[in-house]
């Protein structure tokens, strides 16, 4: 099966299986509208991807991780869009999730895509037991403290942030989550894998800020010039577009560089390499093809 | 060692696993400043109560399960103060966490006991791995959806709300996680053991009924009237406070009576007749002596 409908079945598996019976059903529509329809996917595809260059021999649990890993993700996303942090009201095309069910729905929707996805990990480990302690410290550690998602989140709050911890930790820790859980669901140590994960996280950071100052808001879904408007960092302020096409480059290869041996790695480099380019805004990709 | 201190050396050792380089101080500081000074630890002590019982032979297994049970309550106590939910300012005789830290580091430090109850659970069954799935499917059904106390939170936002499946969610779920997750922990099979803990879960809900009218704020660390005041169901508007008290008695009977043939049977029954009466206001507890 395709990577895209194997995860957006295992996503859609894994919300139905909320909605049901003694479920508040605004709680179960907010959960549903924080997971569908989803942007590119593209943590649990990495995580697929991972799996499948690591053989693959247990497909329920890679999807299983997978989702469990844009759960994880969408959550992230509906308690930063949160009036008290970003106070977003676009998200991927439409309200964010507490413009549409008010802020209550939203942190309870967060909670519950939070332990759902430690929930399916669970169920899904039936298959392969030994598998489940390497794949939860890995899908823990990387949105957890000390240096996961919801890490990287707190270092907005403190007086003085460390920079490249905040950056490894905001965007950094769930791409390597992804790496390191497809390895792990796949019955591979983990640990060679987080390198690869963390350099494509710092490209898709770099990524993001060119499509913050480049981008047309109807293609990515969201408003641009929000790093300038908040002051936040951003690698086009530090490097320029150029400098920026050109460090996506060296972190592209770099990431590519790392991959350990495993029975998929060619077509995994591949694979990784075309996809490199295609989160630029469409302007930006052409003109660096 | 007395269950109380074996409690507060696993959470400590839980909070002291983020207090590493790293982490973002704040968010060390508000995570530990919502678990400790800690209330009686209920849940947890009904969790090692249980476990004891069933043979306790995995004792590390049995501490991380109490702990992630009481650090998913702190978690949930976090959340339900925040100024969109029930804007409570004292909590536990001090101000609530987002009094003290701030919203945007409340939400975070919600987000962070969650994951850190799960990732303490994986940890904890290396030396049991076959535990870790009915552990974890106990647990994070008493806080997930459709029935644990996230669940139970998100009836408050709905229109119409169903009181018996809004009490049992909120109060009942980690009761009978807390009984459930013992009996797993202990290599027992957790199913018998949740109307133990859904009883306790009413009887406690009664007997705070009780505290939210007849209790001195200071004895309980929080306001009283905040039921009338919220035009809140209590079971001392339906039953009275003499009605209450008998249903509390009838509570606590059937909970002793549901108690499952295990080795330590007669003094976990003992234990929570003992206990049953001791989380009533003082005035109350003696009358009813």
């Amino acid at each position: 099966m395709d990577v895209m409908a194997r995860i957006e079945l295992a996503l859609e598996s894994a919300i139905k299986g909320t909605e049901v019976s003694g479920t508040p059903p605004r709680l179960a529509e907010a959960m549903r509208y924080s997971v569908f329809p989803g942007g590119h996917r593209l943590r649990p595809r990495l995580c697929v991807a991972v799996a499948r260059a690591c053989g693959d021999d247990a497909p329920e649990l890679t999807d299983a991780a997978a989702a469990s890993i844009e759960l994880l993700h969408c959550a992230s996303l509906v308690h930063d869009d949160l009036p008290c942090f970003d106070d977003a009201s676009i998200r991927r095309s439409k309200p964010s999730v507490h413009k549409a069910f008010g802020e209550p729905l939203a942190v309870l929707a967060g909670d519950g895509l939070i332990v759902l996805a430690f929930d399916l990990l669970a169920r899904a480990a039936a298959q392969r037991p030994d598998r489940l302690i390497p794949l939860m410290g890995v899908v823990s550690r990387s949105v957890g403290v000390p240096s996961g998602i919801i890490a990287g989140q707190a270092w907005e709050c403190e007086p003085e942030a460390d920079l490249s911890e905040y950056h490894r930790a905001k965007t950094g820790a769930l791409f390597a989550g992804a790496t390191m859980a497809g390895a792990a669901a796949a019955g591979a140590d983990p640990t060679p894998w987080r390198f690869l994960g963390e350099r494509l996280g710092e490209a898709y950071q770099v990524a993001d800020d060119l499509r913050d100052v480049a981008a047309d808001p109807e293609e990515i879904g969201k408003p641009v010039g929000r790093d300038a408007a908040l002051g936040r960092s951003s690698a086009v302020r530090e490097l320029g577009i150029a400098g920026s096409l050109k460090r996506l480059d060296e972190l592209a290869e770099s990431a590519i560089d790392s991959i350990p041996a495993c029975p998929g790695q060619a077509e995994l480099q591949a694979l990784i390499r075309m996809e490199s380019r295609r989160f630029l805004p469409k302007d930006l990709a052409r003109a660096a093809a």
